[in-house]
């Protein structure tokens, strides 16, 4: 029987116990959702003892099933004021699935400026003090634990920005490198588990029990045929799209598109795309040495991540990934890589949102704090975050303060959080999803750029409001059931195009738990979580009005298609309403 | 026939409108609600073109009523996301009374870094530009206006904090004696001016026609019975309460109650409360050769006002008021009037609103930015807000943003509005209208304080919950009614114990009018404000779940009756259900 670790921070007490009947299927964030909406209360300060951070991984975590190694972070969003479920790779999801873990819940909040980790092994869990971490940033910390852990244990963790409690703040996680380079970014979590007093999670999977299975030749089978769609689609297979350029193969396609959020979401295209792109860090990449192609995710077959070397051959950061390579490029009118790079790594090693913080340095470079394209300046700027300056608080909370900071109204932000890599006036789908989830502006949440841009799953034209709502309506429920699973977003484009590696999800489900269901009740469940979630934030006094993108997305057209966002208000209300 | 003038700041236009029939008997509060409400986009940006910014004097603005001179100034309030009327005192809205005028209403958005003043007087209204105003304190500006315009007319004004366009910056306008020193202080009505590109509206009533009456006998009549009110109630009479101590005769009142709030809202007295009561600071302004008690607002007879002078019998501020006292005060542990009393002039003349800017550096020192009861740090602290540093951006946005930054979640604010000067768990019903007002956290929006405390129009005991919710309902829609006269909220007072007093205000109203209003038409009159301000802020996503205290006022015990606040949100959720 899988395991619920509870620490009780407030007294400092660890407890391990079954993981109750009724929440048995519920993984990844269908088990953060769940726990989120009926133990915290919704009016709660996301900060008081009284919110929860769930970590979670999925159903599938720590089977054979490729690309099942994600791990979910939930709780009350300081930055949105809803709920929140922030996904996430490395190596730690697999681990406690082979520890039989379904989830640690942390509640209740330590003694003013106390400091703990907690360490997860085969014997249980114990809350161990470590006031000499304090204010360590992610990189320095994993390396002293795992000089005291071994080099393969998994880290969760914050750096300084999580423990001053910044709504940006990230909560990392070691990559298969052992780097603290995966980010649960979205949403603030880390400043959730700064707030408890926790600095890091080791989880250690040595002699771990494994993952059970009702039927072990059939997961094994439904799994091959997963693993051979993921193999067959061009952008997930060996050699296509995302294992060469890895996700940075976007910056050219949304550039040529008119959809990349330029200099504050004020133009559609980069002049400098080009010296940004995934095929120019492709070469670069190899170039220097470094690594173009790599799994940082346990179980990842697709190998979307890479390892950014400077000039010098050194390594600086793990997956430059599109969102933030665009967040700190584009739409900060930024065109160096190398600068980029530099940002990620900080942003990694100070625990931060990469997209909400390149958002929050691109209104204050919008309101001429810096200018635009003035790497040298935005780096300057994220060491103030690290550094917790006053101008640095204003940033590390996020995009809406620094906007209310500096005077700026155009503040790119639903649900106060700042949208990612896509212009809604430009990729419309995507926009109904920024507008709609309970998650605030989050793209992973229906990714709708892949039938908008890429043609993944059929295509509907990105420029058009017709269509929109149902694709994202179509395509969030479907992600909550991949984040249940635990499974990476991307296993969809295969799973949209090829049929029977779709049917093999719930194959896998089934094969490992001794269910029947069937792909309807995999979308029920999907939808099921979603209810979940609109219910809490309804509880926490969202209404439809919230699911609104900024005016100005409705009022400026966008270059170079010279498109506004017109999906109705009736058909966002449309979306989720079950 | 009244006039309306607007001024459309994106074309640089102004118009001067007859007031439309339907709005003919719409004044102060009730015209800048119902022109929001009609004409601004209710999930527009607050600081974006659409919003508006209306100046209102009360519909007995200009006539010989006592204690008719409040000026209403209202928007979509940058701090608060919702409707805002603020109202303030002074010499200006008697001017535009005389002069015919309902209302200023400020349009579009002046071009970027344009900075314009309007002049109004007698021949209509005219804008100016105003480039060498530009970063002008409040108090300099005024002096520079004066001599080019005259030492009598009315000014309305920002300082360098609205420029900014800070959520914590107040519009000024000039007392009685010259100064910029009374203020609409709450929810940005300031940054909202800023954003327009207006510096100052410049009112001058020189051979302005006056106001005209239905029947001015009637009107004689009733003004002299409505006077003879305010001169025989205890608290509003010469030599009465408010006239010797200024609204500071509160401090020992509430200290003694134990509703002070003390150190951001952790206690209900404060040990220093002597030092800074009302007592203390009319000997010290009376020994010293200042003004204990002065009419700040034209036809003011209640005279609440003082001009505070310091050690050398230099003026330093005038209307040093208790809710400046208690927020700079008590709410930040200090007890040195004269550095409170610099405090304010440094509020006034940057163009802060004291409440807020108190609140948002008790925060800042419940964080540690700097140690309670350290006057000397607060005051850099408001240096720094009107110089604009980062750490100023942060104070200047209020109280909300502060505890953000700082990750303090014990941040008593309402809608993102903070508390004033009696704590709701000693004081429940105004923590029912802090809570339940459109507002925000106000208690000039329904001021219990005078019942629960005063023994005012009855007594309702403070500590407990019972009665609360019918009290503040009562209040409220008759401080509506009081707000659209144009009437000082003291009036109330006697209003509430003298039955002739509260029947010469629909008096008034009739003679004026030519109108045949009972005392229950006026009640339902605030009625329908309020319920034009709730329509509102529903549009712009408010639900009863806003209409809610921080969740500690109910966990949290206060010292010393160790209560905590209990009214139901059942009660909360049926006060404004009209």
């Amino acid at each position: 029987m899988k395991k619920l670790i509870r620490v009780n921070m407030t007294e400092g007490k660890v407890q391990i116990q079954d993981l109750a009947q009724e929440y048995s299927l519920l993984g990844g964030r269908g088990l953060t959702s769940t726990i989120v909406a009926r133990e915290v209360p919704p009016l709660c300060h996301p900060l008081e003892a009284s919110n929860k951070l769930v970590v979670a991984p999925g159903l599938l975590a720590g089977t054979t099933c490729p690309n099942s190694g994600r791990l979910s972070i939930g709780g009350k969003s300081p930055l949105t004021g809803g709920i929140k479920e922030s996904n996430v790779g490395g190596n730690v999801a697999i681990k406690l699935g082979k520890l039989q873990i379904a989830g640690v819940v942390l509640e209740g909040q330590a003694p003013e400026g106390k400091l703990f980790y907690l360490l997860v092994n085969k014997d249980g869990a114990q809350l161990l003090p470590t006031d000499e971490f304090k204010g360590l940033k992610n990189y320095d910390l994993a390396a002293k634990l795992q000089d005291k852990y071994g080099k393969k244990v998994g880290i969760v963790s914050i750096g300084p920005a999580g423990e001053m409690k910044f709504s940006a703040a990230s909560v990392a996680v070691t990559s298969t490198n052992g780097t603290p380079s995966r980010h649960a970014g979205r949403g603030g979590m880390g400043a959730v588990m700064g707030s408890k007093g926790v600095k890091a999670i080791v989880v250690d999977d040595k002699e771990a029990p494994g993952v059970t299975y009702n039927d072990k030749e059939a997961f094994k089978e439904a799994a091959a045929v997963f693993r051979d769609a993921l193999r067959e689609h061009p952008v997930t297979k060996p050699g296509g799209g995302l294992a060469v350029y890895g996700t940075n193969v976007l910056t050219s396609i949304l550039n040529e598109a008119g959809g990349l959020p330029t200099r504050n979401f004020t133009e559609g295209r980069f002049e400098g795309a080009q010296k940004i792109s995934g095929e120019t860090m492709h070469d670069l990449i190899e170039k220097r040495g470094g690594n173009p192609t790599h799994s940082g995710c346990s179980t990842c077959i697709i190998q979307c991540s890479n390892e950014y070397v400077d000039k010098d051959k050194k390594y600086v950061t793990s997956a430059l990934e599109y969102e933030t390579i665009w967040a700190n490029g584009a739409n900060c009118g930024i065109d160096d890589l190398d600068a980029i790079a530099q940002i990620d790594r900080l942003c990694d090693d100070y625990g931060l949102d990469t997209i909400e913080t390149g958002c929050a340095v691109a209104v204050a470079m919008h309101a001429g704090v810096k200018t635009f394209g003035d790497a040298a300046g935005a780096i300057e700027l994220i060491h103030e975050i690290g550094k917790g300056t006053p101008l640095g608080r204003i940033l590390g909370n996020g995009t809406a303060v620094t906007g209310q900071a500096f005077g700026v109204s155009h503040v790119p932000v639903v649900k106060r959080q700042s949208l990612p890599a896509y212009d809604p006036r430009a990729v419309k789908g995507v926009g109904v999803t920024y507008a709609t989830t309970p998650m605030g502006a989050d793209h992973t949440a229906g990714y709708a750029v892949a039938t908008n841009i890429l043609k993944v799953g059929g295509f509907l034209d990105p420029l058009k409001p017709e269509g929109q709502a149902d694709l994202s309506r179509n395509l969030q429920i479907a992600t909550a059931g991949v984040d249940a699973a635990g499974l990476c977003v991307f296993i969809a484009f295969a799973a949209l195009d090829i049929a029977s590696g779709l049917e093999a999800i719930p194959k896998m489900l089934n094969a490992q738990y001794g269910l029947n269901m069937t792909l309807d009740d995999v979308m029920e469940y999907g939808k099921q979580i979603l209810k979940t979630e609109l219910a809490f934030n309804k509880a926490a006094g969202f209404t439809p009005l919230d699911d609104r993108l900024p005016e100005f997305f409705r009022k400026e057209p966008l270059a170079p298609h010279n498109v506004v966002f017109d999906v109705t208000d009736e058909e966002l209300d449309k979306v989720l309403d079950f």
